[in-house]
């Protein structure tokens, strides 16, 4: 058993499913919440998940990042559009020697880190996780949790596989998370973003759930027209995504369950959304490599104004 | 006073207001109807305008074409959803030597018409009127009203200013309704989309008001391009609209009041929209001349997704 600590930013649906997955395979693991704090300190936390329910009962939760214990490995789950709380969260969080593991959506988050604790202290990850949070404290794990890692560095030259990636990968894989290593985290990004831009962004825009976006013609087309665009992005950047991925992205979502993204959901539950790093970020960089993207910049101007108007309701 | 007979085909708020105005002035006007009629024939039509309110207890009623006797101007008012209508009620509402005048919005209208009634016997008008059905036989004009008229000819070549154009548009004038004659009809029909792409489309997709649309900045910006982009369909075609024009619908629409467009009427409404000759047809004229417009593109798939999800609600 590994004794690398780790803090959690952020206990939602993402952080607290990970999080209590760490704990219950027996690591050191610590919570920072904001409003569930009381109820979770008191209570603990409780998951529901097709791969078996748990509790526990006893969590080490904190309302505050400088009353944490400084971890060895510090887990960004929070949103990024709460990511202007970082700076006065990071350095109370980490150990010297530890690393922070940004697991969130988008583009250009890492950045954004290595201002904070020096970017050889930083690696990404991207979540492939269906969960939600039901309640304080309350996660339901619906589907998928495996996770793919990768070495930050400036610029975001390939960095390879090091030998703390796959301590962690490691610490992950005994709470029953898969892990891939990767070893050039932007290629995972853009990756990622295959999929993310253009059913986060529609399923907002148009209402709709992904069966519905794939049962129609119209927005089927669009999807993978979207999806075309992202690899132009990528390739701006010398990542090439080959053509193929985005037809096993289009058969993979056919054939899931009707999903409703996590982008809706925040939508829906009046949250703010994170247009800037999964739509803006991805524009405003390829726009600079001289890339122009047009749908996906239509696409950011439509959740720009939805996201305002849902603000403001 | 011209003896020029009159043919309404659809009696609604368009064309329920044009032809009230023209039988207030005097003209012989014959209104076909569909669901309205038997209300509209025992009570005639009921018009609100800040013109002046005016009702005309008897109106020439029908509730079929082939009722109706053959006509000198037989007005197009339905919406284009209905254009499948057409070839069962021209030939029985036009009089020989008469003329259809197609009061609709979008591309490719005039030559579905002149396919039935041959293309010497077809005119074209964009209306500027902003007036909706309240009630059967109940219309109530809001602002606006006056109409373009062009000619019809074969591949749209300019057609200059006709005898039957200054004739017809005499009839309207005589009944308040200013005219303006285009020489060039199919530029008068892009013109008029540099307004109705961006505004009508983004209204629905976005559910959103004219004055919500521009006072967003980024909203702002996608109705610029879109208009840009409808400036590129109609160059495709050797119309140049100077760019100046979309600075002017710019500021207009700006100072307008909050603006509820027509397609999001029939949004609200459940009735189809007419996606296909204001997006569709200049989308796929304009792919034809070998000009792709991404924007366009992008919203027409929108709009068909939302349509046929409306519709089967």
């Amino acid at each position: 058993m590994s004794n690398r600590s780790y803090a959690i930013l952020g206990t939602g649906a993402l952080g607290g499913y990970y999080g209590a997955k760490l704990q219950r395979a027996g690591l050191n693991v610590h919570f920072l919440l904001h409003s569930d704090y009381e109820q979770v300190w008191q209570q603990g936390l409780v998951i529901e998940s097709p791969d078996g329910d748990f509790t526990l009962p006893h969590v080490n939760a904190y309302p505050d990042a400088n009353k944490m214990p400084p971890c060895d490995v510090v887990v960004v789950a929070l949103k990024t559009t709460q990511n202007h709380l970082l700076p006065e969260m990071l350095p109370f969080a980490i150990k010297e020697g530890g690393v922070v593991l940004v697991l969130q959506n988008g583009l250009g988050v890492e950045e954004k880190v290595a201002k904070i604790v020096g970017s050889e202290r930083v690696m990404g990850g991207l979540c492939f996780l269906c969960s939600n949070k039901v309640g304080p404290g309350h996660i339901r794990h619906l589907d998928y949790k495996a996770i793919t890692l990768g070495e930050y560095t400036p610029d975001y030259q390939p960095a390879g596989i090091t030998e703390r990636m796959r301590q962690i990968a490691g610490d992950f894989e005994s709470a029953d998370i898969p892990i891939q290593l990767a070893e050039d985290l932007l290629f995972a990004r853009w990756q990622k973003l295959v999929w993310n831009i253009p059913y986060n962004g529609l399923s907002v825009v148009l209402d709709a759930t992904t069966d519905e976006l794939m049962s129609d013609l119209h927005t089927r087309l669009l999807v993978e027209q979207l999806m075309s665009e992202v690899l132009v992005g990528a390739s701006a950047f010398g990542r090439k995504i080959p053509d193929s991925f985005v037809e096993k992205m289009l058969d993979h979502t056919a054939k899931m369950k009707p999903y409703r993204t996590s982008m809706k959901i925040d939508y829906d539950e009046g949250r703010p959304l994170e247009v800037e790093t999964m739509f803006g970020n991805p524009l405003r960089t390829a726009q600079a490599a001289g890339v122009d993207l047009p749908k996906i910049a239509m696409l950011y101007q439509q959740l720009k104004f939805l996201d305002a108007r849902n603000r403001h309701k």
